[in-house]
């Protein structure tokens, strides 16, 4: 083996959690994607970049996944290390205290304490009905990992968060626009007939709003986000000098736009804990009555040679049509997938590696 | 770790898909017999093989699995690679256009770009239930892989052809018969009373003629192969100088053979694209007719003191007796099974590596 | 790669299976112990342990596994090889000859056969339902595996022992007192809901015996073990100069215990061979009545500073309260857990590692 210079971001953020890219400063995230950059230049020359050699980090899916799973695993190996991909059916499901039941779960607080004996980190996706529906149980899930584990925690996507999508979104307009501060980026509703989270809208929101880019999100009434997210995304605005706007008007959003990221999520209002039950036949009927939230050529006419963006995968057909989608030049589709590689590379390194002397 | 000279046939298919034996030339296919062997005796001396480091490996199993699952999988990581083990019910199943279930499913056009993206080759296996029992709906699966990946893609059986068995099998016969030309090859039918695909038989043919053994098919009426396939096995037969030939009794098959392949499949006139509908009964009602289509002691006394072949696994009492598959003089049944890892590794190192200057 | 010297413990037992502890003499489980104690030490200061490139095992579980699972696959991570992580559902699942399901299973003889071309061990983990629930059915097939495997098997628990555990509990034992002999070690009934199988208790009693502990066995009436165990143990103790006593009294048995192992099993006259039928309800009911024999404060006040100790995951509440489990004083619960890892690291470089010359 060819001696290796390793990078001074590996070990950077060693031990930290991460779930939330609102936890960490736009400095922070900015080396993050830095280092991003440094791993996928590397990673096409398939220059060796085992900076994590005896690293096991542990994948644990409550839902399905192609991008993360595949991106996370591929993402270890290439830093020298193994990935555990493991599904709640193969073990005793790892529970919340108050939804313990005998014989078929074991509590959070126990496996993530006996998986820190065995490994450098945890990660982590649950949301929808791995979550029960009810907004913020499966972030809750993740801080539970968080509070009992001795290792690294990472939010693989929650009904709160998706910090690594942010992560690979933002890379991928930075590969577009190097100073992203005043350019438009809009998040917006866009129509899918199933039940989809919040957790890529809210994050998209902040880190735009991190990066001082003018933030439009437009939805119909009755898709807000939660209040304590724009909140957030607001005192980033202020905090980063950037802009954040709620339109209701998915024409009037996309006018002008540098990027625009038309994505399905459900309305909050029919699950708890804003909504007594979890009501999804209320849900689909209501999200029913906005089909014409679509992405079409002509939308992205509207726009300033804006940019297509998707965390993937699109509803072809109802949040975008496939010549946006496969558009060539403005579809930053593939690259924004590609990017999730990169990305959780990075993080990995800087906090699953040693911290340097 | 010890300096390794890298073979020359690393690379030297850089970028090719691997979905039928039929699509390379006899010289090709020679020479990738010719990689294993070398990789074989690596094995068994436990000689570091690690061609391939850094690379991942997609295998996606719509299908269960135990020999080219684990011959894969351990074989890319005798190479210095990984593999990711995916099953359907892990991500969005990945599906044709025609086929695509709201929610449920994803475009292979878009899986296949997607994990293009995170590594170096993705082999399918699907066929049966998977393909819906439509005949060259599981290769037509394969294809649309192979249409929309920007790297290499590997069958690993479809409901056409099991290229990779072909190739074990091909090694088999060259293990103990270094010119095959002009030996008597048996593929014929024998019963069992599970539903069988095609490729085993399909792919036995396609390799047996291209190199230009005399391949005798025997099974009964109705139990014909797809006509495309006789075209080519005689193509074969007439372009390398061996003979095909099909009959309608085992006996008079076996008569002198140097090997035979007594396995099941099932007639094709019963499911689409041959009959309207999926008629499961009605095949089955059909070949429970032949369960004296089976390879006893009595059978393998007819042959050229011929050697004993099946794919594995064999349904013991039904397409052949114990004795038979466990004789320790002419049964290559276990040897079959170990030179999957041989040769699959060969196609590996030479399409997934890199291409020597 | 820095060089690295390779333990004279790697390829000391080259070959052998590893199915019960108490197939090993004292001498040679000591030594399994002394090589885990090393392998813990370079783990904790992150030391390559590479003893075993190029080596592959496969994992067959039958049954769900949180600590077995990622203990082997982490494990023989660190020793430079790589895990195979198999579920029967993605293949046709491994039986005995008397239960084969035609086109569902394939025979245990095959499969051990088959697999054993590809890699260096078979672990699996087969009990309860898997099982039938008839007692010793797990273990032989576990036994069916190392009759036709070419390669070591390793019992990764099945319906009689659990070997890796008594490893894991033996060392986690010499860690608190280096000289056990003579050191009341109590293996106890404790309640729980679910239906368990004997291997713990069972694989706890003959590990005790074998290093001399003055062991005392205390159920309730019914839940008697094995009389093969128990006849072993009592050997053991002769042969070792420990004792061995039964009691059916939980106070009076953990009076002046230095260690107490509290754990439920379920009484075996319900089930086959010591009954005609499975009769779950039955066994429910009647261990139902024994809701008493619970491990809390008041009960470790009775040891002379006892540690507590239980294999995971511990049924909170039933078996012992939370207060006793995570106490920090005296609960080793979460060390016996790491200590899994080390221990069968020590077995895996032992058995899969090259004799030295």
């Amino acid at each position: 083996m060819i001696s290796m210079t390793i990078p001074s971001y590996v070990g950077s953020m060693a031990g930290k959690d991460f779930l939330n890219t609102n936890d960490y400063t736009q400095k922070e995230i900015a080396a993050i994607l830095t280092a991003s950059d440094d791993l996928k230049k590397k990673f096409r020359r398939r220059a060796s970049t085992e900076y994590l050699p005896g690293r096991t980090i542990f994948l644990l899916f409550y839902n399905r996944s192609l991008r993360t799973r595949n991106s996370f695993e591929a993402g270890i190996y290439h830093l020298g290390g193994h990935a555990h991909f493991l599904s709640p059916s193969d073990m005793y499901t790892p529970t919340l205290p108050e939804d313990m039941v005998p014989y078929q779960t074991e509590a959070i607080a126990d496996v993530g304490r006996v998986l820190s004996r065995y490994g450098d980190a945890i990660a982590i996706r649950v949301y929808g009905d791995a979550a029960k529906w009810v907004i913020g149980r499966g972030h809750k899930i993740i801080e539970e990992f968080a509070r009992w584990s001795n290792v690294p925690v990472l939010n693989m996507e929650d009904d709160v968060y998706h910090p690594f999508q942010a992560l690979a979104d933002m890379k991928s307009i930075l590969e577009v626009t190097p100073k992203p501060k005043g350019k438009k980026f809009v998040v917006s509703y866009a129509y899918s007939g199933g039940l989809k989270p919040l957790a890529v809208p809210q994050s998209c929101v902040l880190i735009g709003t991190q990066f001082a880019m003018d933030v439009v999100l437009a939805h119909p009434k009755g898709f807000e986000l939660e209040d304590s997210l724009i909140k957030s995304a607001r005192e980033n605005s202020d905090r980063y000098g950037g802009s954040f706007e709620v339109v209701n008007d998915m024409k009037e959003a996309f006018k002008d736009a540098d990027f625009v990221y038309p994505k399905a999520w459900s309305p909050k209002s029919f699950v708890p804990p804003y909504n007594i039950t979890v009501d999804k036949n209320g849900a689909s009927e209501y999200q029913d009555k906005f089909k014409d939230w679509k992405c079409t050529q002509e939308m992205m006419d509207l726009t300033n040679k804006g940019k297509y963006m998707h965390c993937g995968p699109a509803d072809r057909g109802q949040e975008a049509t496939d010549d946006v989608i496969d558009n060539q030049t403005y579809s930053l589709y593939f690259e924004q997938a590609e990017n999730r590689l990169h990305v959780q590379k990075a993080v990995m390194a800087m906090i699953m590696g040693s911290k340097r002397r």
